[in-house]
């Protein structure tokens, strides 16, 4: 593909639907045979989808394990530097070396797709197929975690409803429903009305269904009977002397576990260049981990040399989660990092363009300007710092644009060159697996040497100090301000036993910071913690650093309004 | 099976699971085969579960028609007397006489199996398979009619919230959210609350997902260019000038029927001995017309000798929806119908018996006794008369329990054979099809005799004719009383165009008239029409004759709390 029509593919994104399609799906059980996976756990789910069962894990659990890479990225702007494309790419250029290599990838949420973004299955030639059931309903894995999570809300007022034991207090309710919508019109609202067979007034809301703590739950389990165990624990409210009542004495654990039994099984699909695709879970990346199944890396890993996933966010945020809550949790040590920079976003955090959420980026970013991308440069040594953080020392995978110049992308290298760290220019969107060669070969020695991984904090440090570390060392706050009764709830907390369970602080993902206006890597700034929350069933405390929207909007002219059917019965406006 | 055994299997009903356990499911590839159905039409979804792509109707168009045949029964008992067992044994029955058979049956809703009654896939050795799938998921379909559905809310809200044109009133919207969930907690709100950016404060509820007119649509298109064509004329409120709003002017028609390409193709799966199975569809039998899907009667139709699908209720209803709403928009000509009836209804209509819903029947019905069966009766004649108001003379089958005594079906036997009917005693739960060759021969007699189908009314009748006409017709009512305004409303929607449409009544399922209290076949009532509603896209006029729960609750021991996992991970409590 020549660059000015690369250029056209990134401005007129439809273009990824055409060359999905012109791409023949090779049959999901030869991708499946090719990984090892035993043919009885495979359990296919339409043309190119197919569920693997656990058995699988079991099966796949003498052979050796493979190398396991993280995707995280700098800082991003607001459309995204393509971590999701770029682990794509590096699957397809890593399985051109010869290497069997999987992607793992979160399932994207439907609302988004609905809303404003349109698909999420990366794009140009590094994409994962078949996009329109990748980006609607999958195998319903979404549907089940919100009929688990719903069930549970049902339950809950059916318990109030008919006063069972232990007694809830209706103000003290902590279960929203969940919907995998963008609908604002049911963030707030008072339900329970009609009269005395309607169930107890009280005030209640939806979050969309990636925000459930059902989903985070889905992602970090084990296994169906650790699955089991986690949802049990969950924590829905307080009873009338301010206990908490979990989803066991609810009696709704075991229900959810048999509801979510078929989305428990990680879904296999393949790229462009027909590398083995594992889409698996998709928690949110502020409130939760944002870090796709555990499951489905314990699969991926034992069925090939390398497992590649991406972390939500930028390394301070999803690199970190996947370090210290999902690598905790699963055991897996985590051999090589993939550090994702675009020339735009290092002019980007140069501070001298206005770049509106929302509206496409201003084209003064596409002028030439190595000085600029120097400027920006500090957020990317920041970002690199994060990740040795935690032991290891990130690839730096410049993800090529059209509009990129030379002088730019050599300013980018000379960067990362002077702290010790490869990056290399990758053109997985223009040329798929072909343009993604020199990352995977640096990706591989990467690997190959691996690290000396570690946390960021132990298990036992309190957790108001588990904060401060992650404020201080990874964002570069001065310190944390917690609001009043922070610190005591935190402590209530250690006290009943959830002190050694890692943190999630959810702050803006448009800066190091919290203020998301902030650039660069900013310094002289304190976090300011408003709220901490525990999600019991998935094994974290978050604390809220921020304006966190767990319900999106619509805007007036929404991507839904551009999808459709054309003549022939295929589906038109979705890219 | 010994009686004995049969008595425990039914008042054990987790007996359904074992039965079904020690089944060894056909690859379901292969039960595609044996109907014709082309290779690359079959979409497996799981084990034992395949999505039929609609071009298996094209392929299959060329191929005789078979013959259609509905299964209705009399007016019902709180627990129902097995109208799916008899749908499905018959079919097995039909198998063993050589025939292709395939039983067609509406998707169970996940929200009462959650609820009280458990599952729904027959029951002891008449069932389909897998029983787990089938009852919680199955391949998404109910998921996908709420995202359609509820994506159109979240979009009318979005309209109100952007003031987009046409300018909806916000008093005036008519399109509820839905939950395929038992949640009284949900049925009245107020929501929009929060603040400017969080929607426009309005009233709003939730329904269960089969009571969308989505669901309703589904089951009632015959091709994805239909489906597109209905979804778009839906009603989703009145602008400020009182003129209707369409879900084409709210601009989701397209994206709706984009969400719901999978949900459109139906469904395969087998029964325990093998007889293919389509399960699509499962829209309500009293604001809607209970039926399951079009398209998997036109697939089967043509697949094999005989199709046999289930109408909701008593013939009253589903069986007059089948005739009037489904066989009128899908152009199919009924060939035979079975009326199922049991020992326990008959003596049940003679009104000496106290059953309370909810609760085991009372142990006075098990006692042998003729003379109720006789007092009972007029309930079986007038049904039998309701069907052939449609111009079809029913098999009456007797859907054999170990209580019954040979006197009690030899009354029943003589009171069908007193109005020319033929009678058989059908023991397909405790022998399979084995134990409905009878009903099977007696059911493929009736349908190579053939009928004489009509019409209950023409389409061209005014709405409130078509109304009066079921009600004095099949219900026996004196006549209907229409509250104000509802006749003045049927001639706007006429004036509008709408007059053509068939007429839906919702009225209890209990009685044949509209007092749940009447057994038997009450005459001297008068039908009361409280309000009338439009399903525009459906396509029918649907009249509220009774107090209609669309979203129903959980009783203070949901079966969900019973519903666990054991330590092998298999799935216990679900039956």
């Amino acid at each position: 593909m020549s660059p000015q029509a690369t250029e056209q593919a990134l401005s007129r994104p439809a273009d990824n639907l055409s060359i999905a399609r012109a791409v023949r799906l090779w049959p999901i059980e030869e991708i499946a045979h090719r990984l090892g996976v035993p043919g009885e756990a495979v359990e296919p789910y339409g043309r190119g989808i197919a569920k693997l069962d656990l058995t699988a894990m079991t099966a796949l659990a003498e052979r050796p394990r493979g190398r396991y890479v993280v995707v995280t990225s700098m800082t991003p702007t607001p459309p995204g530097e393509g971590k999701t494309t770029t682990a794509i790419g590096l699957v397809q250029g890593l399985q051109r070396l010869g290497h069997t290599a999987t992607v793992a990838l979160r399932q994207p949420s439907m609302g988004p797709t609905l809303g404003l973004k349109g698909g999420a299955t990366g794009g140009g030639y590094s994409q994962v197929l078949p996009m329109e059931r990748i980006n609607l309903h999958l195998t319903g894995d979404i549907h089940a975690v919100g009929a688990a999570h719903n069930l549970l809300a049902a339950m809950v007022d059916n318990h109030l409803h008919h006063r069972l034991e232990p007694e809830l207090d209706p103000r003290e309710v902590r279960w929203q429903r969940v919907i995998d919508l963008n609908d604002r019109a049911l963030r707030h609202l008072v339900m329970g009305l009609g009269g005395r067979g309607d169930g107890i007034p009280r005030q209640g809301g939806f979050e969309i269904t990636a925000a459930s703590e059902v989903m985070a739950v889905l992602a970090l389990a084990d296994s169906l009977v650790d699955l089991r165990r986690r949802l049990g624990r969950v924590i829905v409210g307080l009873d009338r002397s301010g206990a908490p009542v979990t989803a066991e004495q609810i009696g709704a654990a075991g229900a959810m576990t048999v509801l979510l039994k078929e989305a428990l099984k990680p879904n296999l699909l393949q790229t462009l260049e027909h590398a083995p695709a594992l889409i698996h879970a998709g928690p949110f990346g502020n409130i939760a981990h944002g870090n796709s199944s555990i499951v489905a890396d314990h699969i991926g890993l034992h069925a090939g040399d390398f497992v590649v996933t991406e972390a939500g966010f930028g390394a301070d945020m999803g690199a970190e989660r996947f370090f210290n809550i999902k690598c905790r949790a699963s055991g897996l040590v985590p051999d090589a990092a993939v550090l994702v920079v675009t020339v735009r976003a290092m002019k980007y955090h140069s501070g001298r363009h206005q770049v509106v959420p929302g509206q496409p980026l201003p084209a003064s970013l596409l002028a030439e300007s190595p000085d600029e991308v120097r400027e920006g440069g500090a957020n990317l040594l920041k970002q690199i710092d994060n990740v040795r953080a935690h032991g290891l020392n990130p690839v730096v995978a410049i993800n090529a644009f059209p509009s990129d110049h030379a002088s730019e992308v050599d300013a980018i290298r000379e960067l990362a060159a002077s702290v010790g760290v490869r990056a290399e220019l990758s053109r997985h969107v223009s040329d798929g697996g072909e343009g993604a060669l020199a990352l995977a070969e640096a990706v591989a020695e990467a690997a190959e040497a691996g690290g000396d991984f570690r946390f960021l904090y132990p298990a036992e440090m309190p957790l108001t100090a588990k904060i401060e570390r992650i404020a201080t060392r990874l964002y570069g706050a001065e310190g944390v301000d917690f609001a009043p009764g922070v610190r005591a709830r935190l402590e209530a907390w250690e006290h009943e036993g959830y002190g050694d369970l890692p943190v999630c602080i959810a702050k803006t993902h448009m800066s190091l910071s919290s203020d998301p206006a902030r650039l660069g890597a900013p310094t002289g700034w304190r976090l300011p913690v408003r709220e901490v929350r525990l999600s019991a069933g998935a094994g974290f405390v978050y604390a809220l650093a921020g304006d966190i929207r767990t319900m999106p909007g619509l805007n007036a002219s929404p991507a839904a309004t551009r999808l459709d059917i054309d003549d022939e019965g295929n589906t038109v406006g979705l890219y």
